[in-house]
């Protein structure tokens, strides 16, 4: 029994996710002979590597967005629903919607992603947000603004201090590119608007536990990272650990940091829904994949993505986008072969290389074995973001407001628009 | 004494509202020798004409808001502050803020503006949201948007009819323009994007208590604008009452309309805080103002904008922009004089027209008796609101976007952000 609709002759593929993953997966089922059903619990597709710029109001979320019914408008087989799934049932060969709808498949792409990870210390996310969604990115953004704001307005020295304090947990790629644009927002964009702050009283400090930042990358970079990172005024604390984050600060090895601004950038768990596969998962909640990309046992299941637990030759494969990419289309091809009649083939990645932004003209870029960093690392990391952004239109107005950003220091999207999280802070 | 620091030797001048009122009055006080402290409960000056346009996802919040700091970061005498003032005491000279601090003035210009106003109905606001905010806009875009995705999904042909159905209440300039832009949607941006969904289904009604729509406007704009509405399929009617509305629907003259899709464009009230002024307001709840825009018996003190009753030989003036901004112009000029030691002016409105667009290459324009529709009125709106807009980056950002929308009929902003409102529906 076919539990939604819409289910002809024809075998039905059903993708959980519209992340780099699941879109690339529906895309490259656009030939075949099944009916795709797409199912993402927002309304659009995240273009989550300038995230961090929404959270730092340098772009609006229109910009890195884009609803995934406008993408699929003319590929007539992709039926979309935004709605979350909670249960995979992979006996019954269905999964289960939130409004207890079941949705029957032929073959299953689970790309659901990850959420940050608090390593059992769930009670700190209150204070100290991560960045996975557009509202986590809002969220950090008014956070951020707001205590410009109170910053500006207070009597009392020590709280100014506190609020001009910033503090970002983990030293990967997102806390990296957080911490450089905090610190350029307040050494530069800020400058001059406020009369009652002096801006050079801003902290921001970035936390590690390994001995160095953007640790995946060479250690030629990692430092030419945190070089880049000291010139911006960003404190580096490296091999050193949060211990306890409450609403009025957090530990960060010995020392006490009074703050309501702490940014969590540590840890990745795989999301929750993976539980219900009832399969092998690795401590990050990564379901451990064959080399086809499905699921032992089941081979018309498939997980990829942040999801996935995949190893090749060099360990297993980072969570980032040209992973979750080549995934979503090998095992697209997968479904396809199948049909014809083919064998499957192993998937393997191909390493184009790894790239992050410290600020204005910083960057490291990371091909195989060598690295370079500076001014040409960030044009390759501008040039290659709006490459992969999606829409004709994103790309144009990205490109102008990193040339405006570029040469005004000034940032577009400034704006406080939760009324009641500003009600909340007025005492 | 004075309670706010920052006060030297030199009059203080306390601005409530950072709208087209407020933000002008602040300007034009640059040269003259008093400390301004501006003071608004958002941290952004609001291009309120182009609101709707938010609200139904042609544009993002950052195109029309400017961070009223950045406006005024060369202009020195200005001190912002970002609060909502919850008092004025007119004899103590001074104004209360929400975390109860007290400013005190030597001249005040109230520029607080005006909310929707349910007519006693307060209970409709839950059901029927109003546009004065980013945050209403944003509410009704997820609401609207929301709204095309749970027909899209449900198997229920009558609950697909409420889904796909919308009231506007209230005609004037605010209700035309949301109900041809809801048509414009319904009718061609979201074609395609839908699977299961007719989108002639939709139906998009306007409800106006008057005998036309755009009641200020000359009877032959109104039958334009009539003729421009039906034509892009809005049912309009006249003389017709909203006597009930509730979660499921609203009661539209004789007819029970079952929607979830209900916004408020009908009355406008005054900001409650000049009921702390204590002195004469209209029914409205405006200050009933002398000719030079001070309040009678304190000359020190004006109000301005959507929160000031003001005559001229036609009337009350209308709540418009144009309005507040000259207002906001002459009030700074009469405390100018008075520091100069010269005689009050009263206050003398120039009209220079208004205009209100109903949709693509729609609008209708009146110059004094005398008034113009069609692409012209249309293109002229597209000049005067662009030319209007504060900051160069927006002019030219929201140019683009509105050549794009002309060609493509897209819409850059279709974002469903906020999860609580999401997961509130999740049923």
């Amino acid at each position: 029994m076919k539990q939604y609709k819409g289910h002809g002759s024809r075998d039905r593929a059903v993708i959980v996710g519209g992340g780099f993953g699941g879109l690339n997966a529906a895309k490259t089922l656009a030939e075949a002979a099944v009916d795709v059903i797409l199912i993402d619990k927002t309304n659009h597709h995240l273009f989550q590597p300038l995230l961090y710029q929404i959270a730092t109001a340098a772009l609006s979320p229109g910009e890195v967005a884009e609803p995934i019914r406008a993408i699929f408008r003319r590929q007539k087989n992709v039926l979309v629903i935004m709605r979350e799934v909670v249960a995979v049932d992979k006996e019954k060969k269905r999964v289960v919607l939130n409004n207890k709808e079941a949705v029957d498949f032929d073959y299953l792409i689970l790309a659901p992603g990850a959420r940050h990870s608090y390593f059992g210390k769930d009670e700190w996310e209150r204070y100290a947000p991560g960045l996975k969604t557009l509202t986590d990115a809002l969220e950090i953004r008014e956070r951020v603004l707001l205590s410009f704001e109170r910053a500006e307005e207070t009597h009392d020295a020590k709280e100014r201090k506190a609020y001009l304090t910033f503090v970002v947990v983990g030293g990967g790629p997102t806390g990296v590119e957080m911490a450089g644009a905090i610190a350029e927002i307040a050494h530069k964009t800020m400058l001059g608007d406020f009369r009652n702050i002096d801006l050079a009283e801003t902290r921001v400090i970035l936390v590690e536990g390994h001995d160095r930042v953007l640790p995946p990358f060479t250690p030629k970079l990692s430092h030419d990272a945190l070089e880049s990172l000291q010139r911006l005024g960003v404190e580096v604390r490296l091999s050193t650990l949060v211990s306890n984050i409450t609403a009025d600060g957090v530990q960060v090895g010995d020392e006490w940091i009074m703050t309501p601004n702490i940014i969590w950038a540590a840890g990745n768990v795989a999301s929750p829904l993976l539980k219900t596969l009832e399969v092998d998962q690795d401590k990050a909640g990564r379901v451990v994949v064959e080399p086809d990309l499905s699921v032992p046992g089941f081979p018309d299941i498939f997980v990829i993505g942040d999801a996935a637990h995949c190893r090749n030759a060099s360990g297993v494969l980072p969570a980032m986008a040209p992973v979750a990419i080549q995934q979503g289309i090998h095992v697209a091809r997968m479904i396809r072969r199948g049909l014809r009649g083919e064998d499957r083939i192993p998937f393997q990645y191909r390493d184009r290389g790894m790239m992050a932004t410290i600020g204005r003209a910083k960057a490291v870029a990371q091909l195989g074995k060598t690295g370079f960093s500076g001014l040409l690392a960030w044009l390759a990391w501008c040039l290659v973001h709006i490459m992969f952004l999606i829409g004709f239109r994103n790309k144009v107005v990205v490109m102008l407001e990193w040339m405006r950003a570029y040469i005004t220091y000034q940032r577009a999207a400034r704006l406080i628009t939760d009324r009641s999280r500003v009600d909340a802070q007025n005492s």
